[in-house]
């Protein structure tokens, strides 16, 4: 699984922190004294996919250094309603400044993996692998990539450069599918790969001939992707897409596709209920 | 309702673009000749309440700022399923590239206001007004509570400093209700309400004699919130909180409480469906 | 008093870094040994209210973490003449790099926490708080607002998102003060109060009657400010307001009045006398 | 007179405007209508020299670029008390939202240029030239040393890059004037001058024989001065320095030296007196 | 040929800008009137190869966006000594601020496209294509690979996301190729392809089994890469490397491999000399 | 020789790393264990004079601060091939991830130092100094000027604000050389010496007598120059400017002047050639 450097998100906690404490905590800052001492943990109010408590201790160590972190819990691992997942001793005013942002983050990533995970369970046994997709929070896509790898997704591309998608508009600016292929073909950085956007047979033909990498087969029948299946025969890696839901995932999965895509883990899934409790 | 400034949104559009683009977008660069110039338009895929237009403009001016933008849809309406929401014309690449930012905060905006809507036309006829939270979106912030505010809720403080919220642990550590109390009177800026919250009568009782604002009444059954009611007289705002789910929120507003805050309109909302379609 | 946390000062300190030192400090870099050790220490140079030595000592350590820094005088004290404020020891180059800012932002705490102390003073026995304004220097208001607060001052509202202050302006376009306080009632945060300024005691009772929470009693006379007390009754604060200065506050004060504000205590302060001193 | 170029004050405004805004403006978002239009002018309400139109009109255009904006006075001139400096007609919005921002910039920019055109005039008729320093506010220099030269004054250096001025902690820790100006004069780069401050008259000529460019006489008597002046005999140029003050400036260039420099123009200046008015 | 997008190069400019003008320019402030209008036009002073005019138009619009800035060559194209590639017409300030930012940009991208060109034309009738690498000048990257493609290379991955290059230090913390491969063809994006860098046949027999979609020949021999290139048949791509010279890329190219790599044209490159020319 | 402070390249290295990576490393990430530690060393592969060692380490302590780095060479000095320059030992992930960035500065930086001492060889026994000028790599500017420096050339002007250069073109926008001059003598800040560029005796005279400090001596031949400098005796610096070659150089320093300036350093510098190589 890829890794989250902790270069990566320092600016959004930044951001995060300004867009949260503004001017600054007038109750904290008028209610509990400078030099008062305290200890909480972040609990699992339901059950989860742990994802995220890298992201909770930067948010922490970055209102106060001197705060103790320890982590409670593995990420990647389901816990159940009540698990603790991080603990943290020191300063209450420096918890408390900390707590909405940490568990925003916490909360949407747990969401994220925990989701994912169910759709990675409906595919077990077959040969596909759930997608990830670009349907993503502006400013957050590198968290929630990381939420659905850890929810066992593999991520696809993360954005205009790694990757290349040609879809309808692509192919009609084009002038057909061979047209842009030919395109890509000569001026393409070799290190990606060619996916093109197809809706029945003869297009999943064209791209095949023109030397797509990877054909999507975009909201077609089960029917017509078995065919698509048997017509590439490996010659081509397929993806499927469109309205993949929890309970249409599998049969999908059974027509012989190699991926399943799906913004869905993202942007329907709701926060994991988290809490902060502050320990007597 | 509550103006969402360009300069408040600019910081954010140009980060999304970046985290969207990378070194740059291959597929449209090489298959859309730089002169192409096509006509598209955002369609609404399923009955929605209309927010974020000026923000999808805004993103697609930031990227081109020839291209010609029609709102086709009044912010705060309810539109069904085929609704043309913003016609954009120009450019081809500029168009494609974007698109995706455009409409990942676009539905998220229309998600938030019409979920939001469900729960403000479930207390149609009684007092209650409902708030939304500081659980919310890290850098989003600012458009997930327009949003809120354009689904008919009433926004509760954006952040740290533009409102008290003296919580369990605030009391705990300031030593009592009216110790916190006592110290947030003497230095608060005096444009500050103060709100306390409650879990039971005693404290209710103890927050309205230390001259609080507003109490939230945290979790309490519906016997014990309308005790409240009649124990308060209207002498401070009370705020329910807690639990509040679409067909709940009705029963706690018939307790007569004025406010009934919930961050499910925001961490529980999904994406509205939008699509962009290029005309031919 | 509010809290000045380290992560709200860190960007106005690295920009100011940067304004002063341009390109390089040639002076220190070609005269001064870059193994060269010294210790130094800041010495008020007149009686002055002490304030903003956090300030000084976070800017020597953003240029040199190793720099050893000695807090010698209590923030909120008033010192004499000659008092040591601050020893720092350790390389004399970051000794050097650091002083013109950390005394240009120190100094001008120092300024305005003195006169504002002034200010206070002479409310004393009186009923009234001293209040600042947004009338501070563009970028350093958080600074300047804990100085004031130091001082003794208690802070008005820091922005227009955290109070509300319904001005002559705003009263015309919503058309009287009944209707801008109708739609305040409707939609504002309830977590924020509401002042209304007022010029006159039909406008004082307007206000009242519209449910205001402050009123503003603008440049009125004594004879006025003294009505407007007596028909208040305590049903609303009120905030005198408009030519304030030090020797005709507390005549003001005793008009009844809850509040005093004044920007001279910022707009019209001169920075302390401070100097950094070389030990031998 | 320096040129203050639009985008050496941008990042500014923008920061500045943000610090004011926060969250957003509840008054007058929901006071004044989106479509209202108003017209207003900024006046002086005291004689003063007017400085920063060009900043204040910067801050109005980053607002609202629909904005119309008319200067009303000249740049460098005085004004008497009710001159009209810079009319704005557009959305009300737009103007209250701008206002404290440029007010708080302009009345800053007026408030230094009218008093150094006072330290100005008393040297009418000398051949002293009036210089500022480094004593500015953090993020303001380029701002507040374009104010000073309006009033008249000679800009010293704007930082640590443009100019060397070996102070006596430069020379201890060098082993003496003429070691620091050896090393000074073998790898500055040659579009430097080299300025020493001194403290009596062996230093002076220490300095001149080291070849310094110019000689800073620091808290000398005029007596020592004079002698200064004498034993130089313009083969160096002599800056007087130290406590000047408005009624001593004049005896001091009566010594003959070519500049005196005061941070006073600076830490010592009020704001002028502005207004923004609201044309009915 | 890739575009390079204003938004894309807008920071670069801003940063260029300031570092060029720290305080601001004093000789053109002092010694050219604000409303003195002049043309000047950037002219080769030697043949090039034209790359960056829109980067040094961009320079200029950011100065001053009243510039008139006409482009007087054609991208791509060879132009002798003496040709004219921009013509800008407006603000004699504007423009010699501009001036050094605008050339410095410019003439780094012409630079390297004209040596690439060369590489480029020395492989002309061969079937290898010259690719760039990632020894690129830190902040400028996007710059010196759009100057490559300029002269007709294709650009190899921008950086560590957009393509896997498996070296021999990850072969050996992975344990091997094929663990490495393995590992990769889990969970890399199904969107990027995999290269392996191998200095030995047997090393390439071992890439070519685990499945590597492009194989680095790094620095062997004319014999080896021929061998390699019969054993691989085609069934991956072939990409030689290291010490890659003008006068030794045609012989490799004839091994028969599909990519030639360097750096030489970027890390090697000198600027092209060009000159802005003020007209009388 | 001036000092490269960390905060003043703290910003380059992180834009550069976020350059590099993209959304990350992919290849590392999924090779190379989280936990896999290593030994590296940077070595010369060629004759080089050692500039930017703390550059480096300041890259790899921005990736991973617990990295241990040991510096192998000194600064300023000359290595044969096969020296090594710098030890890091750590996590092989930090090492990989930081590889690329810390070697494009350094081998730059290398570059510069190692081409501007052959330069400042040829001078070797004259009195000329050589200087550098403002063609820099944009973005790059002090770190190349470092450079210059180490390798033993005196900087000029870092940017337009820290010294004047009065070209041709002022000279023509001012009305000649004695009006630019006199208005620079009356406004310039004392701190700033005046150099004019002159192509002809006449225009020597001229710019002396009107009091310039350095005249530059722009594309003159051997015979003018030496006349310039009979003509000058010594009342003005004279720097030789134009077309200045690595075997002309010493003839130019033969004509008596004081400085020779060359932009050739960095515009036509190679970077020298390092490796990091990992130890078994």
């Amino acid at each position: 699984m890829h890794e989250l450097h902790p270069l990566q998100i320092d600016g959004l906690i930044s951001r995060s922190l300004e867009e949260d404490w503004g001017y600054g905590d007038w109750t904290t800052d008028l209610c509990v004294a400078k030099t008062s001492i305290a200890s909480a943990r972040i609990v699992a109010k339901e059950r989860l996919l742990v994802c995220g408590i890298d992201v909770a201790k930067a948010v922490f160590a970055k209102v106060d250094p001197d705060l103790k972190l320890e982590t409670a819990a593995e990420s990647g691992r389901t816990v159940e309603s009540g698990a603790e997942l991080l603990g943290i001793t020191g300063r209450a005013r420096s918890i408390l400044k900390g707590e909405r942002v940490a568990l925003n983050l916490f909360a949407r990533m747990c969401g994220i993996a925990t989701i994912t995970r169910q759709f990675v369970e409906a595919l077990d046994g077959t040969k596909a692998q759930l997608l990830d997709t670009r349907k993503t929070t502006p400013g957050l896509r590198i968290l929630e990539k990381f939420a659905t790898s850890t929810g066992g997704a593999r991520n696809h591309r993360f954005g205009l450069c790694d990757g290349v998608l040609v879809k309808e508009n692509h192919i009609r600016a084009a002038g057909g599918i061979s047209k842009a292929l030919e395109r890509l073909h000569e001026s393409l950085p070799p290190t990606l790969k060619i996916e093109v956007e197809t809706t029945n047979l003869q297009e999943v033909e064209e791209a095949l001939s023109a030397g797509a990498d990877i054909i999507m087969l975009d909201n077609m029948s089960h029917e017509t992707m078995r065919e698509a299946v048997s017509l590439v025969k490996g010659r081509a890696l397929l993806e499927a897409s469109g309205n993949v839901k929890l309970d249409t995932v599998r049969g999908i999965a059974e027509c012989g596709v190699d991926f399943i895509s799906t913004g869905a883990t993202i942007h329907s899934a709701r926060w994991s209920d988290l809490s902060l409790l502050f320990e007597v």
